[in-house]
């Protein structure tokens, strides 16, 4: 147990980064709060962890008399986790050489260097109108625009097999049309996929890559299915731009961790990593199917479809609620969840939504924690309406 | 034993790169003959690695019930590492705050963040006339061009305690020099401390973010110490930018990687690693001497000072010899070294200069290896001269 010193140090340590809003200080600090259910920050369940994995596969790389994975290693990445990659998309019909795959500190990185490499200050990129707020945020920092997927853009960011906020799939349409237009317009796709693996369905379709190699960029990560702790992602990126993105990312940071890459690797060894994506996979799928029944229950004005994968629900509603004073009384209340704004496109206001995610909530709770939302949206609204 | 199989296997792997030239091959190549010397690469000795305590440090991760090393983390680096740096900067004289300390993905990472808050397209970076080649890729990736440090610039890239290749400390005047300019252009300096605690004498001044800390970026990083695969580092920002460089940072790759910075927060608190320090600034230290001794009996056309610190001697000739040719006899005769290109602000030739490496050369095999790459200089020499 820590004492309530220790808990006082870890809370003043939580706030001591620079610029901190009001509201990233409620959040913070509901972190550190066990009493607070939290839908919020999109979370694998710690539970989920493969930590006997982990420990056996640490032996091994602490016991290679080279200490591969505590030594300065390749730009690339090692040779295992990308042929890993190269099977793994083989399995879902598509045939991609192992050169076009580097190694990334987490899928964030291989959104960026892919960003990177195909848009220029001013250029427009196309994204859903509800997105991965750090997709939106990467898009800024590489001085390009981020416009609806309507629009004319030099690159089109998509989440083909499991959308994030909305768990959903792109439809055989809806494919087909993008990449014609990408074809048409010589644009780029990224196709992030970092929840491609916690699907609820089987696979309808190959991932765009393999009908557009020369034109698509592929983002996954081990963050969602195995820790994001490792912060082990990967890019698959067209042929004849994998040697650009390569430098740059040895620009930008040398390598991927060598320790986490070297422990991953000696973990797919043992075969148990296929076994492992079934379990999760059922898992999330539970708390999902829980989490959409305890809402068709407590909040019937909110808007949502149930997810075809992923970690979260996307509901909207017509409500005029002010994020902030909701986020407050919910958090009194002993629950949280991702406002909205960071998910829009348009940065903006609009109806009340929210993103809850069911990944790192116990089963048990998510009921009391939705119970919790409908009394805190009520409040709200009732003293709107006042 | 590996069989031939799977040397071959691996051999074939570590070429499977985009891109890679006829010396990035034989570069390569060579990592994998245990018969070749190596003064290449700025490794540290792997033999210095502390697994043991690594081990024990993993152990007490992996017993959190949160998980907190698997799981996401704050971008902005686990509590006892922006203290640990506060700390130790303290030690030495310099009084920071832990809001401008962040953790990041080993120094590169830090300096391409502080590279990014104080330059834009087109800016000049002064840098010493050869320097690290990690800085002056990302010098050119920023857009911003390297000039010589007698040059105006928008900033200043140095290594004041321990540079890399020379080894070599500012002097008082050379350090007061810089600020005062500095001060007077409006400049702001990158002070790369990657080496800084690889030193072999006592540190006469404290760092130079301790004179001007409101236009100081300070680097350092537990790679040259500790271990490199577990890309930790960090960079302590002027107060007023230290949001801006950590939205930058979560932006690139959302936060270090969580496992790492667990595993030396674990570390750290055994309080073993300044008995650490002081082991390895004396390993290396005898490597240095034994480097210099058998330079000053076998390679006498070539000037060098004796390191002050770090892991290289720089060795500058009047030779006119191809550096390709010299690499390729040395590579024969088994032995390797770090070509000058790289290394040179101007990216050009000039005499032939090279970068040698004690750092992770057994003591043994320095004089056999400094007698090789003396007869591969005469080979080539010889060579050019009939």
């Amino acid at each position: 147990m820590a004492t309530v010193e220790q808990e006082y140090a870890q809370a003043s340590s939580l706030l001591n980064a620079p610029g901190l809003t009001q509201h990233d200080r409620l959040q913070r600090s509901a972190t550190l709060d066990p009493a607070v259910i939290s839908f919020a920050g999109g979370l694998p369940d710690p539970a989920s962890f493969p930590k006997r994995d982990l420990s056996e596969a640490f032996v091994s790389v602490l016991g290679d008399p080279a200490c591969g994975g505590l030594q300065y290693g390749w730009p690339e990445g090692l040779p295992a986790l990308r042929q890993y990659v190269v099977s793994s998309l083989g399995r879902r019909g598509v045939k991609v050489l192992e050169e076009q795959v580097l190694i990334t500190s987490g899928a964030q990185q291989a959104l960026v260097l892919a960003l990177n490499a195909c848009t220029s200050a001013g250029d427009c990129v196309a994204t859903d109108d509800v997105t991965y707020p750090g997709a939106l945020d990467a898009i800024k920092n590489s001085g390009a625009r981020a416009v609806p997927l309507h629009e004319a853009a030099r690159a089109y960011y998509v989440m083909p097999r499991v959308s994030n906020p909305r768990g959903m799939s792109m439809s055989h349409t809806e494919r087909a049309r993008l990449l014609q237009r990408a074809r048409h317009e010589q644009a780029l796709i990224i196709e992030d996929d970092a929840y491609g693996d916690i699907a609820f369905t089987p696979a309808v379709e190959p991932p765009l890559i393999a009908s557009a190699p020369e034109r698509v960029f592929h983002v996954g990560t081990f963050s969602k299915t195995l820790c994001p702790g490792l912060r082990v992602g990967w890019l698959v990126s067209p042929l004849r731009l994998a040697k650009p993105v390569l430098d740059a990312k040895q620009s930008q940071d040398l390598q991927t961790n060598g320790l986490a890459q070297a422990l991953l690797s000696a973990y797919l060894k043992t075969g148990r990593f296929d076994r492992h994506l079934s379990r999760v996979q059922q898992r999330y799928r539970r708390r999902a199917q829980r989490l959409i029944a305890a809402l068709r229950r407590n909040l019937t004005a909110f808007r949502f479809t149930a997810p075809h994968g992923g970690f979260s629900v996307w509901l909207e509603s017509d409500l005029r609620l002010d994020e902030e004073a909701v986020y407050e009384e919910a958090l009194q209340r002993g629950v949280t969840f991702d406002a909205a704004r960071p998910f829009r496109l348009n940065g903006g206001g609009g109806p009340f939504a929210l993103r809850l995610c069911y990944s790192s909530v116990p089963q048990q709770e998510i009921e009391t924690g939705v119970k919790r939302l409908a009394a805190a949206f009520a409040k709200v609204a009732g003293a709107a309406a006042t």
